[in-house]
């Protein structure tokens, strides 16, 4: 296994090829485009062939609930026995997966090579919460070990400060950690602290409220300062490049109101930073702690970025809990079979209805009010990595990627939107999430059922409905069915479970756009509205654009 | 004008024919299909005619800018110059209002017609906030004088809470409104009091904080009262059927708590339901508020719905400013000219966009924070509305009826999805809303311009990014353009605004539901999963549905 890696590309990296002389095995990896594919013409042909109507009736339906479903991590298991598949659709994405490589280029991402071509980066989130291949080495040190030092870095913190060994001026604990950031340094860490407050709280591991500020609207950080005890408050300035306009427009909105309080700024404020950002070893906070250029914004929940927040809310153990669901659920997306690994799957049946059913949209729908911030998460996490036209080697592509990705917790969207996802005149393919039981264990039985298997019924019922629908005479009480759902289980939303979960989708994600042959770690769509608002602040602008600017008196 | 109104329809309605003597206007109203319509076909040829990439640049944007806008109520305006519209696609657009008698349809429904087909009801949410026509007479009573009854009993209430007249039964006041509702009873009055909570505080009318309960999971009551002074605390139930498990299961969450806490819970719940209900007129209540069977809960904002909330948060003032700004746009959308109309034009852009363009969904970004639950609300409002593929007739239709609609205030969509709207490989028309001045007008000047101008200077460049797009021989910075949005800019968001913003809305999708023939104002979609749970809870199951059921532990 003496044997360097050689990957096929396009375009050249000289720094993956001076790494080669260190690597200790074989990936012969070809980046095709989807549609180079054979597997691509035989999925072609199986479209439409299962109805979900027939397929999902009676004892069929049954068979199918066992038969198709595979475990993840932390006792969660994805079941798929809702999609528009059988055993012929599902041969054919195993070949898929075999022939787009996707064990390959994932044991490739997580052995240091540069998948994020774009950037000429690696791509290192899995490193944060556990080892999977071999030792990564860059800037002179092996990442895993910088990302546990981080770690502890802030376990040691969080403890600190939860001792009362860091405090106020006045010598008083903190009380409340507000997180300064955006995007990725916003969504992510802001579902997770909602996902885990209940439980942290039902579980004596309540230590700190803590609270949100990202928007530039003025509005934003103002409401959140107006309730906080400023005095009693750490802030987190989280900016990887340390550049983020809305992030630095806010923390100097921060520092006006410590100021304003008679207060120190320095002596509230912690950054979450690169080592090369203009934020790291700066007098301007109490202390900072380090990500690097290997993880993308909306991959870094398990990093620095969510692991300053959620320590210092619910202690390092919980956080340490929620990086070996991760890693737990990393593990499984490294099995090669995509019938035993559910990650994997699950980017597969996307694909499979993005490609060959055509739907344009997914909806993520957790049964859980914890989770109503995860879909917003899941929003950035897909749709920013796979909205793509190009594919790695900036070539366009003629095949459809990611898709529109969006949803609300259940059943509160029962009551809103599924009257389109039930009757509407497109098809929408849904992923549900629940679970046996609520976090804060409290129930009241109504009507010979509690709340909870109220709420079980309910998503059970859904994905029945949306699968073989109903027929009436009155078409408008008719239900064409044929809408396909899956749904992943679980017995409660936990540290280990949440972490699973967030790993789950990351790497669903980056299967899907292995398959599609796109980079799913740089975003240079966001860059042209920031190129032209920084413009139009300058007022160097005509046409339009100043027609508009003129308009809001800017 | 005493002629009798006729309305030809393929079904029967006698209650309709009944009350045809006492019309005063002469409607001649043909449900057509669109399909059917003559300005279909010319739309179809128009399809793809106007390039956003040419139109929008340089001189040619400017004048477009100018050109493509019209007035909305209380100082907004509707710009769409951004979108793929032109002269000649206006044109067209105007004679598919006309043939789609888009203002006859209008006329009728606001004087009392029998639109709900499905369910066989009048549609009178515009009368709760103003007289638009006649005299609407159903259930023996003048339909406008009832809901300002109700407004004013409210108002009454309200007024005696504040003034300590109505208090707990120590003879303390509340100081806090929990509304227990869902859907309608939760999304929209949910979204209206996030988006004036701060111009309140600023305007010294915040009276008292508000927080919902809607989720059946019981983690969403638990977590609502473990963070509530219940003593303090009046429960606002809002059920039009008084039948809604979810709302009925929450109320006795907190009739627990309540009791718990050694308090009577019939002296902390009020009621607002419809007069038929079960919890019309009882003694669980200290007093009740109605609405009835013409508002539908997604278009209920307006009526004692959102009424009882908004009071007691803001006061009754607050409340009547915002049907104050309702009433105004509803005034506009009576205009028959539909390049005088923006609710109409939104409407019809919004159908051009679908039907012809073959866009599958519409992003709603407000740069507000403030209105950060605003596009869950039309989520609901349009999706439940127009999400429907049998006419109002019952039959099926051959064209895409409403799309996904999906939002998040900016600046923060753009560090999350953005990238798939500016690159991805569908296009996703954008609704943008802005305004001029933050609500709490407290801002920070940083690199020579406020969080109020960089966040206007952002939205500004975005319109003008996905329209242009950037040419770059670099693929992966390459933005192809062509990408339509349209914005609403105002002075700032005020309930005089928000009232005419969430008019604007419900009235598009009203026009749409027009043109499509679709009855916007049932949920029929709703309704099996709602069957099936029950079936699950009464172990009256097999089957797939079974099988989910016995992994649930149901």
């Amino acid at each position: 296994m003496q044997v360097v890696c050689e990957v096929f590309h396009k375009i050249n990296f000289p720094a993956l090829r001076q790494r080669k002389e260190r690597k200790k095995y074989i990936i012969m990896i070809e980046w095709k485009n989807f549609d180079e594919l054979a597997s691509v013409k035989k999925l072609s042909a199986l479209a439409g062939k299962v109805k979900l109507k027939e397929v999902m009736a009676g004892e069929s339906g049954a068979d199918r609930v066992k038969k198709y479903a595979v475990p993840m991590a932390e006792g969660l298991c994805y079941s798929y026995a809702p999609k528009e598949v059988d055993d012929d659709v599902l041969a054919a994405l195993v070949e898929l997966a075999k022939e787009a490589q996707l064990s390959d280029k994932f044991k490739a991402l997580y052995n240091g090579e540069v998948i994020n071509t774009g950037e000429k980066r690696m791509v290192l989130h899995h490193l944060t919460r556990g080892q999977l291949g071999e030792d990564v080495m860059a800037d002179g040190v092996n990442k895993r070990s910088f990302y546990i030092e981080q770690q502890k870095r802030i376990a040691d913190f969080a403890n600190d400060v939860h001792a009362g060994k860091i405090t106020n001026e006045k010598g008083e604990k903190f009380t409340t950690a507000v997180q300064i950031g955006i995007g990725g340094s916003d969504l992510g860490p802001r579902a997770m602290y909602l996902a885990l407050e209940n439980w942290a709280k039902k579980n004596n591991t309540f230590l700190m409220d803590a609270k949100f500020i990202s928007n530039v609207d003025p509005d934003d950080a103002s409401q959140v300062l107006a309730g906080t005890d400023v005095a009693h408050a750490i802030f987190i300035l989280v900016s990887k490049s340390g550049t983020t306009l809305e992030t630095l427009t806010n923390q100097s909105f921060v520092m006006d109101a410590l100021k304003k309080a008679g207060l120190d700024p320095a002596k509230h404020m912690i950054a979450v930073t690169s080592e090369t950002s203009p934020l790291a070893h700066s007098d301007d906070y109490l202390d900072a702690f380090y990500m690097d250029d290997y993880i993308g914004g909306r991959y870094s929940s398990t990093s620095t970025v969510g692991g300053a927040v959620l320590s210092l809310a619910f202690g390092p153990d919980v956080f340490a809990r929620f990086l070996d669901g991760a890693a737990a659920e990393d593990k499984l997306a490294t099995e090669t079979d995509p019938l035993k690994n559910p990650d994997m799957l699950d980017a597969l049946i996307g694909v499979y209805e993005r490609n060959f059913l055509g739907y344009p949209a997914t909806a993520v729908l957790p049964y859980s009010q914890a989770m109503s911030r995860f879909p917003a998460h899941l929003q950035q996490l897909d749709m920013e990595s796979n909205g793509k036209s190009v594919n790695r080697f900036g070539e366009p592509v003629n095949y459809k990627t990611g898709p529109i990705i969006f949803g609300e917790p259940g059943t509160n969207g029962q009551h809103s939107f599924y009257q389109l996802l039930h009757q509407g005149t497109d098809i929408i393919p849904l992923q549900f999430i629940g679970f046996k039981k609520s976090q804060l264990e409290n129930d009241v039985t109504i009507q010979g059922s509690t709340s909870q298997k109220k709420l079980d019924a309910n998503v059970s019922a859904q994905i029945q409905a949306f699968a073989t629908g109903k027929d009436d005479e009155n078409r408008n009480k008719y239900f064409a069915g044929g809408r396909p759902s899956s749904i992943i289980i679980g017995d409660q939303l936990t540290p280990e479970t949440l972490g699973a979960l967030l790993a789950h989708y990351e790497n669903k994600v980056m299967f899907q756009g292995f398959c599609w042959n796109v980079n799913s770690f740089d975003q240079e769509g966001v860059q042209l509205g920031k190129t032209l608002a920084k413009k139009v602040l300058a007022h160097e602008t005509d046409g339009a654009l100043k027609a508009y600017a003129d308009i809001f008196g800017i």
